[in-house]
């Protein structure tokens, strides 16, 4: 999938080109969405949306695109990589700016649509570990989907190096927040849980439709996960089994949706 | 000053390009240093060189060029803005990478370096406010110089929104750790002291050399700070009294070096 869409405009992605002085690169001053597109239509785009805008807005970024703006955005990217189902990730920055952390008094952000293809539908157990990075859950960042990655990227590096697929990060106080970039399922005797945003999870898309049905927030202890009765992450893109964490054995069990 | 220098070339600010897919734009996987050039030299490069490559060998981002290396970049940069002083921001990235968090195996780091004039010598005294974004003290992250800026731009533009010209940043125990881009010193009893790293204070490079002679490391609580006999901040380009925090009048004496 050759083709993105920045700022209006469809471009090959070889010939797109990002300002070095965009305060996306310089500073991690944006937000990110990213999301599954099936059959030409965006899984869930309003919610995506309306978390985008919430994060804009506490940033103060003028998202200046509506949600209709973005998903004929979405429908002209699809369109142009000649595909009907993508992962598609959505970046908006702050835009160019001069040097110094203020922002200019009138920004021109940066919205950059890209596509990847989806996952496959059937993906393997994940082996985690927990990491030493942890969430800030204290931080109004752990909130919203920022640029801020490295504690991610730190994770799923520390788990590449032992040897896992991904890693589950706790927060200071010790309580499990998340994978490195899902949202962590835990079922306890019969329940299913999720840690609780407090706790410094993202508030995931597919996390607050299955909080509407059959999963509640619950703090979550590393030690209670050793009496799961199974585990999964859960991304906009896809649920995932978790078979072992740590070493230790995770049983496996339907998901629950 | 309209050139700058990218992974080894003097290009202009306005056609030099950043890939759509560089992590630093859209991870904020990276690093940065700012420094002072004064007549064509740039003031403790094998300072800011070493904590980069410290930073560097943390976020296992392959650093690629030397001390001597920088120096001939920096040399470049100035002869092709025709300047023999200015503020040079250099910027590390991982570079281009797949979609996901796990770095390509074999990363072609991105190295940016750009010019902008240096700050006046003489500059007004700052009025802070203290931001209600916290430093996270508890994240290894605190003590290396990431493209994970959004505190620091979250607290500054508090600060504008105040009618304030910087602010100043706690930790989550409360304790004062430094400004949104500066490093605190704090003259008390006649003794000027710092914010330890351990409380969240960047290991700045000016404030290294200062900690050599006249400054010393100790916990300051904000309380603390209307008993001060001045208040200064500290970065690589200039050492700016404090004239008020929080609408309290902080009196003037010079600075510790």
């Amino acid at each position: 999938m050759n083709h993105l869409w920045l700022n209006g405009e469809i471009l090959t992605t070889d010939t797109a080109r990002i300002d070095p002085s965009d305060r996306g690169f310089l500073l991690g001053d944006g937000l990110f969405e990213t999301m599954a597109a099936w059959n030409g239509a965006v899984s869930a785009l309003p919610a995506h949306y309306a978390r985008l805008a919430q994060g804009a807005e506490f940033l103060r970024i003028p998202l200046g695109h509506s949600c209709s703006d973005v998903s004929t955005a979405c429908r002209h990217l699809l369109e142009a990589n000649h595909v009907e189902s993508a992962t598609i990730r959505l970046t908006l920055t702050r835009g160019p700016g001069p040097r110094g952390l203020l922002p200019p008094s009138s920004p021109a952000p940066t919205l950059l649509l890209t596509a990847a293809a989806l996952p496959p539908q059937e993906q393997p157990p994940l082996r985690l570990i927990t990491a030493s990075i942890r969430r800030d859950e204290n931080s109004p960042l752990s909130r919203i989907k920022t640029l801020n990655y490295l504690p991610g990227v730190l994770a799923r590096i520390e788990a590449a190096e032992a040897g896992a697929d991904d890693a589950l990060m706790l927060n200071h106080q010790g309580f499990v927040a998340e994978a490195s970039a899902a949202n962590i399922l835990v079922r306890l005797g019969g329940q299913w849980f999720t840690p609780p945003v407090a706790h410094g999870a993202l508030p995931g898309i597919r996390r607050a439709e299955l909080l509407k049905n059959r999963v509640r927030e619950a703090p979550i202890m590393p030690a209670q996960l050793s009496q799961a009765e199974g585990i999964f992450t859960s991304t906009a893109l896809a649920l995932r089994p978790v078979i072992e964490i740590d070493g230790h054995p995770i049983p496996q069990c339907p998901p629950p949706n």
